[in-house]
């Protein structure tokens, strides 16, 4: 048997050598992400803040008002997929992480859709992104409105749509430790989990860079889902579903160009 | 938080409450598999001892000839993903473990790649299979002949066929104690894994019956790729399309009736 | 230039030659399909007089009480397509057709969705099928009932539903003379057609048998939508969705084996 | 029946009433396709002579050197569908047409592929484009390669590459009449066409504009392929993958604005 584990990253199957993924080319050098183009679309929302507080993790408060962001990102040429790209749809609120040795601030994403396994696969694995699997087809763009859509099988559950585009400064980079996951797997007994810990994705370090930014005026819905519709997920669906809307508090398409491939990825104590 | 860990089965995201999926219900009872229908078409083949060899995971040796089998699934009518059904592709041989305690005798399946991202998510968290994925359309059947084939974002890796079929006898459940896998999991920090252990699918308890049997002539070949084709899995195919082909031992299409939902997974001491 | 329209069936580009198809291997010989299976999935509903009879092609009249069947088929195994399949959904109702010289009752097939471009191509042009493309998965078959859906784009426009199936006799084939059909192609212009006739798929020729044949209990809708959602086919799904359901008639599964190549097509005068 | 040729532009089924598409928005109205943007790369090639003459169509001769180029265009936010887009792979050589009585120059388009039925359905009847259907995905873009592919059912005929790409002036429009196609209808009895004759779509009404062009290194092979492969269309992937490539004479990129719907089109007297 060949299998070393120190001869890099490994995912299963490994008994066939290591693993190419976003963090380790076929040679076992990093890969090149400066120049990979990004579009992203988000919205946020106020919420009630009971309501969001029945989403968080364990050690885990809300850091400020109840303001959920929904985030529609377009990646590509990507070097670890040879070029190719994939979508993503995120969803964060900010938190503040208090662990038995240290404190972390930054918006938590709770879930992260995305339209391609093999990144949610290393994702899920090899960083405790709680990734999953949808349809995110590119957008429609009609008279100026950018229409946005998710959905699983044929069934759609997210709709979002911003409209009325003027350029704009885009925001300063915000004060957070960087981005928040709850990392857990589960054992193989089904019930006590072989990893349970809160990641983090540090803040800076990134080479990203703003090609345009531009703000408007949004509008989302999750769609109630049932099981036959959503038959692994229609619990989160209906549990965004039930967030109230309060007030759209912000909704804009930044393109960027740039990224980290995220291997400074750490566990917070 | 709501998050309480001992409510059933949870996958990432864990936050939104426990995940439906193939051993846990909406209502947190288990799915009725009795009477889930499958097609399966296998090819197995005469390799090369030494080659073969290379991809034994630790603890293992090989048991008896090295003879590969390479599956084609059909799974159909699964109440877990509310009626609907997905495709396997699954590459086995005979090994022995040797634990610390205990010994285990049966097919190791090193990989098996499907063509829907949940089974593939839960398969590799909560079992341990070592599951990839790629499409995998229903066979071509050409005046007798059954051609099936793997690919990925276009590429085209395996092309198998099985012709001249005839109706046989079943053959008897084979004397294993079940169906061995790898579970490794890496940690956050890149290198040495989270959770690393040899896990087995124990014979026995399925209520699967044959409706159909046939035996008949095949074919197969592994395609060798490029990183550029196959970005993360070129290594599998490659290792896989190394192996020579001395000598195929037989082709067979099953018809089935019924499974069971793989609770009783366990990890080998 | 080699093209010579005697020398087989063409179709646009012709340039490259005969094009083969349901109706011409690549050798010029048609294709056996007497052994290829199909299994049809059929709902039938009584609705409003006036509302079918605004429906009717030219020289058309109902033949009978408006009744309206949608069925959804999958055709596998074609021996055209080298063996591949694709699914249909169509619905038809019963007409009497009065021409200058001849008469003709049998279904008019009103609209004719199919999952796969080729048959709709060739199918539109050299037999007047009122084809449109459209997603059709395999039903979904959850605890016996048998569960079918038509999307575009990710928009759901029909659910169709069969359960409580029993095993019933076969109805004997229909007094029909045929499946009628409006074949009508553009001009370049815009407004005259190319050609405007009424076409006929004749009964009797196919060795069509049953393999099971069950009935069940019925119910479906087709759901109003929007310009955005189906911008070149609302207006069927809608004119559809607004047949009002008064009662429904029948609902059957069929399993058969055998089909006819439809080179019997012709015109009627 | 409620059907009126007159009411506007119909295509099968007619009995629904018009149809919405390229040229009638669902008011009657046309499209606005001035904003509409395009990427396009183009790779030309000299070729043999006389194997591009057997591919030429009644009344046309070659109109220079026989030079092919091969174009892969991405075409987004179109209103006609309700702002989606699609992909198109174009095959076209320069033509002199003499018809009975007026004469014509500019490219034959001699096939196109689009990955997406509506436009291939519209464009073959109410145009005369010889389209049809492929898989078209987004290119591939490494480290500063362009890499394009044509597949259909897994299977890829096509592949081309641009790099070294340097910004550069567009080219003068051509001084062609227009783009020449070669219209042919089948009639039912399957032998003499329905239609058949020369079509042009005439240069110049385009408010089309580049937004960038960008000129670099081509190489690109057509795939030979069998008929399992491609059941309906290998004599035409064959064809051109039979044509020697002398020389390649140009390769480039260029993103652009605006378009026109093409009821412009007219028949060739």
């Amino acid at each position: 048997m060949t299998f070393d584990p120190h001869a890099g990253r490994h995912r299963m199957p490994v008994v066939f050598g290591p693993s190419a993924g976003p963090r380790q080319g076929p040679d076992g050098r990093t890969f090149d992400m400066s120049r990979a183009p990004r579009t992203s679309a988000a919205i946020s929302f106020l919420t009630e803040r009971s309501r969001l507080e029945a989403l968080l993790p364990p050690g885990c408060e809300l850091d400020g008002p109840p303001v959920v962001t929904v985030e529609h990102t377009m990646l590509r040429e990507l070097e670890w997929l040879a070029g190719r790209g994939y979508n993503l749809l995120g969803v964060r609120f900010p938190v503040r992480y208090q662990g038995r040795e240290e404190t972390a601030r930054g918006p938590f994403l709770s879930v992260l859709w995305e339209n391609r396994p093999e990144p949610i696969i290393t994702g899920r694995e090899e960083l405790g992104y709680a990734k999953l699997y949808c349809e995110l087809p590119e957008p429609r763009i009609l008279r100026g409105a950018h229409c946005y859509a998710a959905s699983w099988d044929g069934h759609e559950f997210l709709r979002m749509e911003i409209d009325g585009l003027d350029e704009a400064t885009p925001p300063p980079a915000p004060a957070a430790d960087g981005v928040l996951h709850y990392r857990y797997l589960p054992a193989i007994s089904g019930v006590a989990p072989s990893v349970s810990e809160m990641v983090i994705s540090p803040s800076g370090g990134s080479p990203m860079r703003h090609r345009s930014f531009r703000r408007g005026t949004g509008r989302l819905a999750f769609v109630r889902s049932t099981w036959e519709q959503l038959p692994t997920m229609y619990h989160i669906v209906n549990a965004l579903a039930d967030l109230p809307i309060l007030d759209i508090t912000g909704a804009s398409i930044a393109e960027t160009v740039g990224a980290k491939d995220l291997s400074d990825q750490r566990v917070l104590r």
